[in-house]
């Protein structure tokens, strides 16, 4: 009844804002991305029937009320016929709360170690979907590198395959952190807004052909088309939040600092692309030949806090030994 | 051969970006602003055959290529039938190229000066026509208090008119002027991208709703919806710019921290809005009652270099004494 699972985050190239079932978090539409190897989570379940109530601890800290920890537990107790409360013990490889993702690595490894520990004998596509309740993200990061989150329109159509192993590409993703406070309103409030911008409309009709077009710039390796793209979705992301009312101003000035240093270093010739999720830190992307050279100037930036340094990875995976 | 003129800059609520037809400036869609008591320019025109080319003197500083007056100039000349050169002295109360509108007030007060140099009796309508084609926004500067640039189609069709005079309703606002650099994308060049948005045609199809709602709150007084529209109304036009391609990213760390910090204001219970223009200042609309409290807290920030509080006033008028 224990076991320990150790997922990546991951970082979107075509986004998840908006869901069609806040219950069942099928998303409004499907999206890409891609594991990354330096921002990692790795929780250890065990159910017992001496535990009293479930007990969570996050990077030493006991949470008082693990409500939606709690929620996920009693799905994977509900499929497995039992009631015992769980001991979970997690750790995370980066801040959590800070739009760094950590609730889908963090409940991709939550979905597969629980899931073990409960003696269920889950599929992939079984695993992912489970993820996809605790987290709409998380879903992503079950299947090994590059993934695509078949959006789906029911519990069982709406879940995550791999499009390539980490192997095809190797390209980076280096996080600058900026803040390491954590978001004034979380990404599952916020997205609930996403019909209350007037872009909506036109953003969710246009994502079939950005994913379609997505997958055809991964399966070329084309970093150029790609990173565009990728820039052009985050901003279109962040100008659907700044129009939801109330809107969301997500960036912060470091955000907005580097943003505009990544498009001067493109303009001294540099492979440098950006990304933001939700929170207050920025994504960038660039081939393993510039990424020294990337990394060494964030470092340089005053207001950077941390710089961490991501390739293509596996998908979420059972490890031994119980290490906590 | 000789005229001065005054001229206040304008804040748009409903803003201008995108034009139909680009050597005459028809904008996409109508506008609607308010004249601004403390950011004005004040400009002589002097016709003479003594002349053998324009020569313009502007804040003191001689410009060596003029072409943009000088077409002006050439508008004016034309109407006038003669081929006088002209000596233009000009002077802003304002730092010019920094989104604060200078080409507005530059634009009328040249108008009006010239034309009167020139000896053309113009109707305020008619200057306003002639204004708009030396900078779109200008025509709003051309009339009293609260202004509509009527969109138009054509030349004679696109003018601004007077709604309300200044008296109608003393509400105040407060620029904060965060960096006196000139912007790196001018916004001639900067809204010809309007239409690689996405989001252009959702936004042009709802402007006319929009402008009706504004002036029925200007009608009626109603400072807290209108804020809330005028803010609005800004971050959507900035949703454009930054799905644009290339994205025009023009906001700050300056900016970003005063919307973020108006928001804050707000939740104090303030009656405080922003709106951005394209650069990279910010106006902060607000009730005489708090005016002395926000310029406190403006004037204590750190990184705003200057506060500038302004009520509705008159448009432009010519003056008498030939001040330069």
């Amino acid at each position: 009844m224990k076991a320990t699972a150790f997922a990546p985050s991951n970082i979107a190239f075509i986004k998840y804002w908006g869901k069609k079932d806040e219950a069942l978090r099928i998303p409004e539409n499907g999206s890409i991305s891609m594991n990354l190897s330096g921002m990692t989570t790795k929780t250890m379940v065990e159910f017992s029937s001496h535990y009293q109530a479930d007990e969570v601890v996050i990077d030493g800290k006991i949470i008082p009320q693990p409500d939606r920890i709690t929620a996920h537990l009693n799905r994977i107790r509900d499929m497995a016929g039992f009631r015992n409360r769980a001991k979970v013990v997690s750790g995370n490889s980066f801040p959590a709360g800070t739009g760094l993702s950590s609730s889908a690595s963090g409940f991709a490894a939550l979905t597969v170690a629980g899931a073990e520990a409960a003696g269920l004998r889950l599929s992939e596509k079984e695993l992912s979907m489970l993820a996809r309740q605790g987290s709409g993200s998380a879903c992503r990061s079950v299947p090994d590198g590059f993934t695509e989150w078949l959006g789906g329109d029911s519990d069982d159509t709406s879940y995550a395959v791999s499009l390539y192993p980490p192997e095809h590409w190797d390209i980076v993703d280096i996080v600058a952190v900026v803040t390491q406070d954590p978001k004034e309103i979380p990404t599952t409030e916020g997205m609930k807004g996403l019909r209350k911008s007037p872009f909506s409309g036109v953003r969710l009709s246009d994502m079939d052909r950005k994913i379609a077009f997505c997958k055809k710039l991964i399966k070329a390796r084309d970093f150029c088309q790609l990173g565009e793209l990728v820039e052009s979705e985050a901003l279109e992301m962040h100008a659907v939040m700044i129009t939801q009312i109330p809107a969301l101003l997500y960036w912060t000035t470091g955000t907005l600092r580097i943003m505009n240093l990544v498009q001067a270093w493109r303009r001294e010739g540099l492979p440098v692309y950006f990304t933001i999720n939700t929170g207050q830190n920025i994504h960038i992307l660039t081939l393993p030949e510039t990424e020294a050279e990337i990394g060494k100037r964030l470092h340089s930036l005053r207001y950077v806090r941390d710089v961490i340094s991501n390739h293509p990875t596996s998908g979420t995976r059972l490890v031994t030994g119980h290490l906590f």
